[in-house]
């Protein structure tokens, strides 16, 4: 098998989730078994969900077997060296956000393989990046991740864009990955060092539900 | 493109669930492109589900930007109007209660397009009608608006049910869609408004979980 | 149509999440369509994940009415015999966990049937058998079971890979079948009976999340 720069990508992303969806899942206590399957949950649900989307079936980490076995191996470091990691919250967090980075890259660049419209292929490509986390949060019951003040979404969706815009120039794919994915993942921890934050919107409301 | 009903029904559909998740999205205080997402992931849930369970990749958003433009351009709405459409609860309830009605019978019609069973013509319009507001309610944490007291599901059942009847009766499709669509509008509003209720089943059990 | 073991032990899981998704639905008081939807939902989530991820649709339950007939009966029985079924728990236990087992193995056999690798087969076999419990639980608003200490997804790895083994080993398939299903049962029946629990790992934190 040869590896293309998008597989690495992907690869990279699932390696990334993998570490998050198991800190995330040690972190809830749960057993060996259930922080295999947060692991592997939250590292395939992202490609998962493009892959069905598009119709590409069976889904890629059936097609190929190298995505469940780093999966696994980096459980296993990601419980042997958990205290470690876990003190590093930066690196925590950093996971999270290169998984983020890396899979809505893999998203648009589906999207465009496709020859879909560009603005269906930065929604794709969100989807596919925030898909993953918000798994992991639905299945450990926390709101999800998305939700925080973190402007995750936005992150995703400038990088996405970005993509799009630089393929419709003409730049080399390899050199888009890589500037793209890198612009999520910068946007994203800058945005949490200074704290910036998009409006949000008041509504004149008593109180809550409707 | 030429629009058939079963399209305007859709779009309607859409553009119902979209102001829906915009409007629960701000309630939550999501910031801007929270807001977006939830719109989208609310318009697009019920007829993505109905495409991925029939198999009719790249699911039907992806081939048509038409779509996503109305999110955008409603979610815009939404948020200008945030204040003028909440004063008017009914008017909000009144728009998750269309999106329902109408993707109810995008499912039953894709169903009998595709030349399944009644029955479960009725059950594919029962999941592409309550799926947007499922996955909305969850990604806001709240429990399902399914199963608050209002016969969400009923009306759906019976609306997909008449759906089925009026079909092997040979009535005109366009006819058939309008009625059935109204139908499940006007059950839920009733059902609301005289607080109707289905029977619950009590269990004998001293508390909780099993 | 011809019954092959295969169909036996997917209609048998269908049965049984059934009856614990409809018991679960009356414990949190919904009425009577959030009953059948609930227990619906519970009965066909994991043999539809598995068809949707390996692309077989429509999925199996459109093209076959008997499931959502049977899903109806054991619902209704379920809701006749509501009490004496809720007082035995053990009994209520156990329909979640031959559900459990039985779809755990369709999703192997489904795999294999693909020419996948077994360990994505087992994996396979895996989310089909948590599936329609995980998302039993997340309409419900609880913490999917597959979270609680009982080794659930130790007898389901267990079971499926025991599967691979003897498939392996040339062992006649209906024998597999049923030797796999069983071992998955009674695995998870003595680890409930004897609290044996896997270990899950301590995280060195002042509190809380990351």
């Amino acid at each position: 098998m040869e590896l293309s720069l998008f597989n690495v990508l992907d690869i990279l992303g699932t390696m990334a989730f993998a570490i998050s969806g198991a800190l995330t899942a040690m972190d809830r206590k749960l057993d060996l078994f259930g922080v295999f399957i947060i692991a592997f949950v939250t590292a395939i649900g992202g490609g998962t969900l493009r892959d069905v989307l598009i119709g590409n079936t069976p889904v890629i980490w059936m097609e190929n077997t190298l995505y469940i076995y780093l999966i696994g191996i980096f459980t296993i470091l990601a419980i042997i060296f958990r205290n470690k990691i876990y003190y590093l919250r930066r690196s925590l967090f950093l996971f999270d956000t290169i998984g983020l980075g890396v899979f809505t890259i893999t998203g648009v660049e589906t999207g465009i393989r496709n020859e879909l419209d560009p603005i269906i292929s930065v929604a794709l490509g969100a989807m596919t990046g925030t898909f993953g986390g918000v798994i992991r949060d639905i299945l450990c019951n926390e709101i999800p991740v998305i939700f925080r003040k973190e402007i995750y979404a936005t992150a995703c969706l400038i990088g996405a864009s970005a993509f799009v815009l630089l393929y419709n120039f003409g730049v080399n794919t390899d050199v888009i990955y890589i500037v793209t994915s890198l612009t999520v993942i910068i946007i994203r921890l800058l945005v949490v060092k200074y704290k910036i934050s998009l409006p949000s919107f008041h509504l004149n409301s008593g109180k809550g539900n409707f």
